[in-house]
């Protein structure tokens, strides 16, 4: 039928790797996520850079909602909707690219759900992370970077670049929370999480990043 | 923090009437809900309209992007998007309504999803009851008209109207297998459900829809 496609469970893919970047507001993010796409082509190693919420045309469509400033958005329909980018993101973007044996790097993925939504605002963690499986067909990345920095820096930079959106304007007890919630799922998975102080200057930060990479690489 | 309000889980309010209007496109869901709206409103009874997914300005958004024929979007992704409305409509529309005392009319509501995304779009029913039960909290209507239909007849009627949209488009099976879906959630909650013949001419059908609303109103 047009438009939509029935898909199967998600199996965590043979080959590939799955990077996520994970962090608050004006961690810096963007900055070493495009430094480690500008080292894996200098490298020849095929990639794929995409983001949350977002990635597909669904994803972008979903990603204009959330950043609305004008809308109300309750907690359980903020995460009924990054899941819903997200579980097209697994499906179209991730998971075939991982399937061709790719690296793929991910502005944020499921933690940021269970930290923001979870952590941040109140919502149940057994919850969030069985609809999130559900979401993501189990589908985890091999190496998270964590980009931690404390809330008040953070959002003193990221208003530094302009308009800040509604996550930006929410309060600082909030992304205090959500810094707690990332470093506990952090505790919780050290294999998969590598943490960073984000007040290092980018380049020590990008080559911290590019060990961890290069050790996960085929 | 601006344009996010936490609320709490959604009990079933005391007052108020809750009715929603089930069916596949065509049966006339549109014109009996208008007809028993005229009614109330001759009767003197309170009443809201509104419809799924919409009815809050984040619903009419989502809506807007479930409606897009250009947008791919599979059968996960599509549910958490009806809930994700579902969840602002509970909170902010429906629960406020029935509070005050009010009969709340809905054009579709959880019903549609279990019927469509589950036997429509084959999604495991436990999965969708349970995200159901936390969207809505557990508020369930009073009274649901299930305006029954050959969906080749409702396509049919449909299809007069103008340009199919996304749902009208896919195919006959697939609106069999909503079809068989409702009749089954209706068996499961007789006292619930009224199952009409939409094929009855409207009079005889917005008859039947006043003598079960009256026979519930306070």
């Amino acid at each position: 039928m047009p438009g939509v496609r029935v898909t199967g469970p998600v199996p965590t893919p043979p080959g590939g790797l799955f990077i996520s970047f994970e962090g608050p507001e004006g961690a810096g993010k963007s900055t070493q996520l495009a430094r480690l796409a500008a080292r894996l082509q200098a490298y020849g190693q095929a990639h794929a850079v995409t983001r949350e919420p977002g990635g597909t045309p669904l994803g972008l469509r979903v990603r204009e909602v959330l950043l609305d400033p004008s809308l109300t958005i309750d907690p359980l329909p903020e995460f009924l909707l990054y899941s819903a980018s997200r579980a097209q993101l697994v499906r179209h973007v991730l998971r075939p690219a991982l399937e061709r044996g790719e690296v793929v790097i991910c502005d944020r993925y499921a933690d940021s759900s269970l930290a923001y939504q979870g952590g941040g605002r109140g919502l149940d963690a057994a919850l969030l992370e069985q609809i999130t499986r559900e979401a993501t067909g189990g589908l985890t990345p091999h190496l998270t970077v964590l980009l931690d920095l404390d809330p008040a820096v953070g959002l003193e930079r990221a208003a530094r670049r302009g308009q800040p959106d509604r996550l930006e304007q929410a309060d600082l007890d909030f992304h205090r929370r959500v810094r707690q919630a990332f470093l506990t799922l952090a505790a919780a998975d050290p294999t998969r999480f590598l943490i960073l102080d984000a007040t290092q200057d980018q380049d020590t930060l990008a080559a911290q990043v590019w060990q961890a990479v290069q050790a996960r690489l085929p």
